[in-house]
């Protein structure tokens, strides 16, 4: 990071029940929105051997686990937590926040982070003129991850962004990552009444 | 309200230093939103003998007092209160949002509110493709209303909303809606680093 100069532009990734990995730097999230990060990037959320840091909750927002897109639903108690990582969104509607100061964010597990941010974050129906939020018949529900899917995460999303310091991380350090994320993500996703009768 | 048909369609009005009241029932706030209410309209936020009530918290946003538009902040601390009432965005960028349970917004001083809600706020910007706020050289800071503006929106603005509620009040009741609107209103507004050196 150049002082200053601010970070690298960073993306909003939900750590979800719905990211994959794919191939070529990038991620998937439900049917709608891929990531691509930056290998080498300087990623405002960090790996090390204490575990995560700079997770980023965002409050006033649910995700739509189908499409991968978060949903503004004006409940300040529905939240979704995530990871800031150099990158951009290759697909899916999105928002773009440029040059937030960071400590406007509600960031938790603090760790050497200052400065502005500019990150983008995937988000339903953003290309019309007036912007329309449909919440008819929709409710969110709480969701955790359990222990296989944290480790799955880990394995597969995690190990493949912070590829340099995963790789220099002992079991026990790795077991330690692999509660972190267990523990420390859960989120609200955003559910239609017809379908679940 | 029908049963089940929800309400009329609602306007969120921040009740901030910055709203002044138009001929033909409309409300001007700051340089760039118009709003027309409904006269004899089902507003969500109600005026009693006992004060006002429904009154709707929006965390996440300030306003610019300049145009009158809402700002996403991303900041939980951040909120700006205003009233919900019947009708319509006639000038500025807005928001819409539709069949939201009443439920899970932030609505203080509760009193017979159910259903559904749809409505809109004047936002800032909304008008390109990929949605982006710049919030480099931007602070956010903390603004009551003094006695004096809050009677003022009392006698020019709420007093034309709520007419027929309002001079049926007496004197007393009046005083106690001046306090009201005193001290339950307060918010953040948004500021250029700049232009405050």
């Amino acid at each position: 990071m150049t002082s200053g100069a601010g970070w690298e532009e960073q993306v909003f990734l939900p750590i979800t029940n719905s990211i994959s990995s794919e191939d070529n730097n990038q991620i998937k999230i439900g049917s709608s929105v891929s990531i691509e990060y930056n290998q080498n990037g300087q990623h405002v959320s960090q790996i090390d051997d204490k575990g995560l840091h700079n997770i980023l909750v965002l409050t006033g927002y649910a995700i739509d686990e189908s499409t991968g897109e978060l949903v503004p639903t004006f409940d300040p108690c529905d939240y979704v937590k995530g990871i800031l990582i150099s990158g951009k969104i290759l697909k899916g509607n999105h928002f773009k926040i440029i040059g937030i100061p960071s400590n406007k964010l509600y960031i938790i597990r603090k760790k050497d982070v200052h400065g502005n941010i500019t990150f983008s974050l995937p988000i339903k129906n953003f290309n019309t003129g007036t912007y329309q939020v449909d919440l008819r018949d929709k409710v969110t529900s709480f969701v955790s991850l359990d222990r296989d899917v944290a480790k799955t995460i880990v394995d597969n999303v995690l190990a493949k962004i912070y590829a340099k310091i995963y790789n220099s991380l002992n079991k026990e350090q790795k077991d330690k990552l692999y509660r972190d994320v267990e523990e420390i993500f859960n989120y609200y996703s955003i559910k239609s009444l017809k379908s679940n009768p």
